[in-house]
C-alpha cells in the first residue's frame, strides 16, 4: 500500500486536516465579525462554504487521530472513494466562494468605489477573510489530489 | 494501456476538446460583444481565462486529429504530465473567472441594483457568457480528471 504525504490515518494527513480546519475557521470568524458582510451574497456564501470545510476537515482530523491511536489502516477503496468525492465537492465550493468574494471585493474597491462611499463596510476585514479562504482551499486542494492519487493507485 | 472516455488521441478526447473550445469561444464572444463589460475587472478576467481555454483546447483538438489520422498513441508519461498540469491550471483559472464573474453579477443585480440603475450595462448578455464559461469549465474538469487518472494508472 502506497503512503504519500497527506494520506488518511497518518501524521501528515492529520497536519493537513488541521491546517484546513484552522484556516477555514479563521476565514469564517473574520468574515462573520466584519460589519456589513450581509450586504453581499458572495460573502454569505463564503461563510457557508467555510463552515462546510470546517465540519469536513474537523471530522476527518478526528478520524485521523482515532486511526493513529489505534494504528488502524484507512486505505480501503470505499473509504477513499468517499474522501475523494467529499474533498472535491468541498474544494470546488471553497474555491467558488473564495473567487466570487474576491470578484465582489475587486468590484467594491476598484470598479464602483462602494468601499470608499460606504464607510460602514469593513473592506479590509473582508480581504483578510478572503485571503484565509484561499489558504484553506489550497490545503484542501492538496488533500484532494492526494486522495485521488491514492484511489487511482490502490 | 488503459483507454477511458476522453483519452488523448481518441475520438472521445477530440469530442471533449471540441466542446471545451466551442463553449469557451461562445463565452468569450458573448462577453466581448456585451456593452460595458470593461466596467468590471472580473469580466475582463473572464475574457482572458476563456481566451486561454480556447487556445489550449484548440491546440489539443488539433493534436487529437493528428494522432487519429496517423493512428499515433499519445499515452506516454511526459506528455500526460504536461496535459495534467495544463488542464489543471486552465481549469482552475476558468473556474475562478466564472465564479468571480458570477459573484459580481449577483452583486450587480441583487445587492446593489447597479443593473437597474445603469441601463448601459447589458446584464442579460453577461449572464449568458457566464453560463457558457461554467459549461466550458465543466468539460475541462472532465478532461482534467481523465488525464490525472491516466497519469496515476499508467
Amino acid at each position: 500500500m502506497k503512503s504519500v504525504f497527506g494520506s488518511p490515518g497518518k501524521p501528515s494527513g492529520l497536519l493537513l486536516r488541521t491546517c484546513q480546519c484552522l484556516s477555514a475557521s479563521a476565514s469564517l470568524v473574520v468574515m462573520a465579525s466584519a460589519s456589513g458582510f450581509s450586504s453581499a451574497t458572495s460573502f454569505c456564501f463564503l461563510i457557508a462554504a467555510m463552515g462546510l470545510e470546517v465540519f469536513w476537515s474537523f471530522g476527518l482530523a478526528c478520524l485521523d487521530i482515532h486511526a493513529l491511536m489505534l494504528k488502524k489502516d484507512l486505505h480501503n477503496h470505499i473509504f477513499l472513494s468517499l474522501l475523494v468525492v467529499g474533498d472535491w465537492v468541498t474544494g470546488i465550493l471553497s474555491l467558488a466562494a473564495a473567487c466570487s468574494s474576491a470578484g465582489v471585493m475587486v468590484a467594491f474597491i476598484k470598479d464602483t468605489d462602494i468601499c470608499r462611499s460606504q464607510t460602514a463596510l469593513s473592506c479590509n476585514t473582508f480581504q483578510i477573510s478572503i485571503a484565509f479562504a484561499f489558504v484553506a482551499w489550497f490545503f484542501l486542494a492538496v488533500s484532494s489530489y492526494v486522495m485521488f492519487w491514492l484511489l487511482a493507485t490502490i
